[in-house]
């Protein structure tokens, strides 16, 4: 039911194949891919996204470079380099998600665990292990978010921005799991979704999972959440988090923090869902998260279609940063940290 | 050097021309309206908005229902009242500006002058003679609206919501009038432009009058005035009202109590500029302001290209209601109106 966003196909000369979120929700087409510039592609131009979702394809990506080094012949310290230099490229194909470099970093760890001189193909096979591992361990983490999340959702309609279910993840999601999950609990209630500009990742992606599901999705505009925060009709807000500092300053899709404002002025209670390899314990707060800006085209021209005039720039960073005070709960595979504090985040997450 | 929105041409038998916005800023086509019908569907279609832009319009409206009434050879009490069915139609158009409300039962009472049994051609003509007179004293409101509102925008960039130029009034606008003011006054500084969903009026209508004039602009998507304002960026917001009640409160292009409330959070002050014709004195506050709903597809097909999957539902107020108390100054023809309350609008505007 819950779509999926990526997966692997045959052993460790096999294909990642992603589903290209540019062309839904109007085509469902998978995007084969056998080596890594097709991924950095796809990663840059978001038909893969999503935190963890980058994540899991940067970890299939080392198998693609260790396949591509088996394919090239390379003698173990080249392909080993080779793979290195591969995996170099894909954890910064997009600077804000931590999940990327983490995954990717697993990878190579991975490898410490093989005898020096293994080979190209012996490489392939430990990361395709290690990306597999990933995969299924998001899986899990994304159930145990959408437990977690569902239990501290108050009642009342939920409104979230961007998307972040099936697409967003190797599993159910993180803010749209814990909505999903408790629907799937019998609980019934109003869910909006924010249409998420530039990408319009909330009318394309959230409305279309939902749909699928059958689940009924109400979307708006950006600008119209403080309008129906005042209706009365939304009792909570929940988003997901592509980087979490260490006090819990939140990074996420451009809108989250203008939408978190707006709930504390309404007195609704706002939370972000992520797993704990979002979190950048490395940073203290959230100044220290880079972020991404982005083509002004995504601005000036809505789904390639120039609206306004030539000689017009575009403010248009990916992502914005919700200072942690207005954050009632982080919701982790671990259950919830509230409030959000240095402290919480430490005694959960902490080594 | 400012756009013009609307203009008649000839005398009272003449035609009401109109710049088809809704294909700008790709086509500047002029819309020849030579019965009342049409002039409806324009504004209905927001080929004429911006609530003084359509308040002159629908003053021009009552002349060619009145021209209806001759060609149609109505004797003078049915040409009266067809002149006073149309002027109804024209009134309710759209319902939260209430400047269309006021200029055309501004044209009608013009009409208590002339004897009783003048024919339709009588009418017509004090009809163009009232109408032209709103349109003119429209102008001369902008011209005072921008130098009262430059005189009080603090240092810093400043950034504005939806349309509030040229193309929204019959002179060099409201909101918009403050910015192209004080930077013809010599003052140099950042413009930013909300996109301002869904009908991007900042991004096609706002952008292209900054870019005629040469002012340089930044647009973004209305989720990114949050990260915009957080950088220091901006010194002030400024918007327009399509209807202001006794309190202050304020109606205006959904989008604009988000920004207001983003603003408050940041400590930067928000004005709200229109003509006096927009204050609903009737109103004691903004929750009996009718909040024009309008079609889904607006929302869910951002500039006619399907975003969402069939199913979806949408949200779409096309205004939302700013309280008073988050708007540092109202900028009237009169002046300034600081603090926001009930007395000091009655000051500046009462009997």
């Amino acid at each position: 039911m819950t779509p999926v966003a990526l997966r692997w196909s045959g052993d460790a000369a096999g294909t990642l194949e992603l589903l290209d979120q540019t062309l839904l929700p109007g085509r469902v087409s998978w995007l084969a891919c056998r080596d890594v510039p097709v991924v950095i592609e796809a990663i840059r131009s978001l038909r893969v996204r999503g935190a963890p979702a980058i994540g899991i394809a940067g970890a299939y990506g080392t198998v693609l470079a260790a396949a591509e080094a088996t394919r090239l012949q390379l003698a173990p310290a080249p392909a080993l380099a080779h793979v290195q230099a591969r995996a170099a490229e894909l954890a910064t194909a997009r600077p804000t998600a931590v999940n990327l470099r983490w995954a990717v970093a697993r990878c190579l760890r991975a490898l410490d665990a093989l005898p020096a001189g293994a080979p190209a193909a012996a490489l392939a096979t430990t990361l395709l292990a290690t990306a597999r591992e990933i995969h299924a361990e998001d899986e899990r983490l994304c159930a145990a978010m959408g437990r977690h999340g569902a239990a501290v959702l108050p009642p009342g309609g939920v409104l979230t921005h961007c998307n972040t279910g099936g697409l967003a993840t190797g599993g159910v999601g993180t803010a749209l799991a814990a909505i999903t999950t408790a629907w799937d609990q019998g609980r019934r209630f109003e869910v909006f979704a924010d249409e998420t500009r530039p990408l319009l990742q909330g009318a394309r992606l959230t409305a279309w999972e939902l749909v699928q599901r059958g689940i009924p999705v109400t979307v708006l505009c950006d600008g119209a959440a403080a309008a129906l925060l005042a209706t009365g009709r939304v009792g909570s807000c929940i988003v997901g988090a592509d980087r979490i500092a260490a006090n819990g300053d939140a990074a996420n899709k451009i809108g989250t923090y203008g939408l978190a404002l707006v709930a504390a002025a309404h007195g609704i209670p706002f939370f972000v869902a992520a797993p704990s390899s979002t979190f950048d314990l490395t940073l203290a707060t959230g100044a220290g998260i880079p972020i991404e800006e982005r083509a002004a085209a995504e601005v000036l021209a809505p789904l390639g279609v120039p609206a306004a005039p030539a000689g017009a720039r575009a403010y248009n960073p990916a992502f914005d940063v919700t200072p942690a005070h207005l954050i009632r709960g982080l919701i982790t595979e671990h259950g919830v940290i509230s409030p959000v504090t240095a402290a919480e985040i430490l005694q959960v997450l902490g080594p």
